[in-house]
């Protein structure tokens, strides 16, 4: 179904620069840290943000903050109508940054900003968010919804999500004892979660011209079922491993996939080796590499390939976290903690 | 320069659906309120959200949370190519939501979404929003950038802001001895702030057919210098009046102005008297209600109208509150609070 001399997709080529995003994010860090009071005990660029009110007390409660969007996806969810299931990734999204600093989610509060503020639009959405809150046992505690015509078209609108959960200080991940040789398990995602919906929208609307309502036989229901599943929470399987402290550190695989991910929770000096055969990736990425002849480097810097969140455990307790893991969250073994810099895939891509 | 026909301006007239806001957001109210934990103690539709880790302790430290945008006034921003002020009226709209509830701030984040990240916008919408942050004393924690081609477009973007402080609880504004003939003090705006562009748009580029560059000689300055124009934190000048419980409440005026927004830190079955010629009104909504035909109402329910923020203070304690405050923030009494329901303007409009 490609167009006979479709040039590959990349991400750059749908329109994403992550290079130029890159340059501004180094010079926006440099401003935030300018402002750090000495309740901050985070760097810019964990997946939370990390304050105490006490700098002084080692086992006080830290606060875990983080911000997020769904991106593109809200472009999926305007076009089939359905406005619920992106106020749901919304809050999971934000879950689960906060769960891989050890946080269980407190409060959230909503941005949602429309061209035009339909009512029905409105209420689905924050349906879906307070679906949200209520799964994850975190208060949807206020929010702001702004009329703004001339910014969004009559039709569109964006969300913004922030959270806020706490854990003890001493309770933090990632922990200092990650190590070379410490096993990665890759847990199951639900989808393309709320990453790379630039390029999947260019793959199933462009090149198939395909409309949310088309059935994909390779994937067994229609292109909106598919690309609006709901991003998933890992609160409920991960949070008892982390209390039972099998968990050494964990990474939500976001935007960047696991090459950008992953290294945020590594000590320095330590890289991982993936074995990408490991785990047996949903169809929609094969689909999506095959009509877009998307390099593998791109796919993996793009999407989560199958696995949403990796946790870091060690060898010895391996065996425990396997089987503490309940049957709607099975873990498998991806790779291991390497002892030098970098994340290398070994055995080749799927293309390959 | 009005058009001779014109019909008058209203901010329905505008393209902002007042009611239909309202509607949507009533249930947005029940359906949050259904998430709500034993550590939610405030009700939805405070100026900030409030939480405590510890809901059995009277004298616990509480987080107040708010989430705002700009409104359009980013499409001012965005005509002008000026990005670093909007930075900064979203942390001080922040800073002020919560300073009514009694609180300083802890730490902010930001959401910043454009068609396409350009390391130039970005970085100077985060040096505003870096100098907010440090001129309140307030950390940038971290935030979200996302480049979201095909939803907004290459020169647009838009910007949310979180912020979250904390007050003892025992200090938590407003507070229960509001009574009736207590002292309502207006604090000086710096101008728009960030409410009613959509309305003045309208006027500037439309009616009067300017650019933001036109010098405009009723304002002593150019478009884009008066509709830009920082976003006044108050926290300086009122925190020590807090401190000192000289304050038994205060309102942030945004929008839906001194009719919206000061009943809601007023008890059941009070309400207020507002002396319309008590203050000197800035030039621009002069100009707005003049050559838009604004009707008084909606001038009132649209615009801060130099008001941009309200403490209520006994009578017995006025004279010390006014003294307190330093020259560049002077108090001047714009109304009393009274023994019956809502907002009753004195003395007839500025039109009247």
């Amino acid at each position: 179904m490609t167009r006979p001399h479709q040039p590959p997709l990349t991400y750059a080529a749908a329109g994403v620069d992550i290079d130029a995003a890159d340059r501004a994010l180094a010079r926006v860090k440099t401003l935030a840290r300018a402002t750090f009071t000495p309740g901050v005990l985070s760097e810019i660029g964990s997946f939370g943000g990390l304050f105490t009110l006490r700098p002084d007390d080692p086992q006080a409660e830290v606060l875990v903050a983080s911000a997020d969007g769904v991106g593109t996806k809200l472009r999926v969810a305007q076009m089939a109508g359905i406005h619920h299931t992106v106020g749901e990734d919304l809050v999971n999204h934000c879950v689960n940054d906060i769960l891989v600093q050890g946080a269980r989610p407190l409060f959230f509060l909503d941005y949602l900003a429309a061209g035009r503020l339909v009512p029905e639009v409105i209420v689905a959405l924050v349906e879906g968010v307070a679906r949200g809150c209520a799964a994850n046992g975190c208060a949807l505690l206020g929010g702001e919804t702004a009329e703004m015509p001339g910014l969004y078209a009559e039709d569109e609108y964006d969300v913004a999500g922030f959270i806020v959960g706490a854990v003890r200080r001493d309770r933090l991940l990632p922990r200092a004892d990650v190590a070379a040789g410490d096993a990665l398990v890759g847990l199951p995602s639900s989808g393309l979660h709320t990453n790379g919906y630039s390029l999947a929208r260019k793959v199933f609307f462009e090149l198939l011209a395909l409309t949310v309502d088309s059935h994909v036989p390779d994937l067994g229901h229609t292109v909106a079922e598919e690309l609006l599943a709901v991003h998933r929470s890992y609160l409920r399987p991960v949070q008892p491993l982390m209390e039972a402290g099998l968990v050494k550190a964990a990474a939500h695989i976001t935007g960047g996939g696991i090459p950008d991910n992953l290294p945020r929770v590594l000590p320095a000096g330590l890289g991982a080796e993936i074995y990408p055969h490991s785990w047996v990736e949903p169809p929609v990425f094969g689909l999506i590499r095959a009509v877009g002849r998307v390099p593998e480097e791109d796919m993996r810097r793009t999407f989560n390939l199958g696995v949403g969140m990796i946790l870091l455990v060690g060898e010895e307790r391996l065996g425990e976290l396997l089987a503490a893991l309940p049957g709607d969250c099975p873990g498998r073994v991806i790779g291991r903690v390497a002892a030098s810099p970098g994340v290398r895939f070994l055995g080749g891509g799927r293309d390959s």
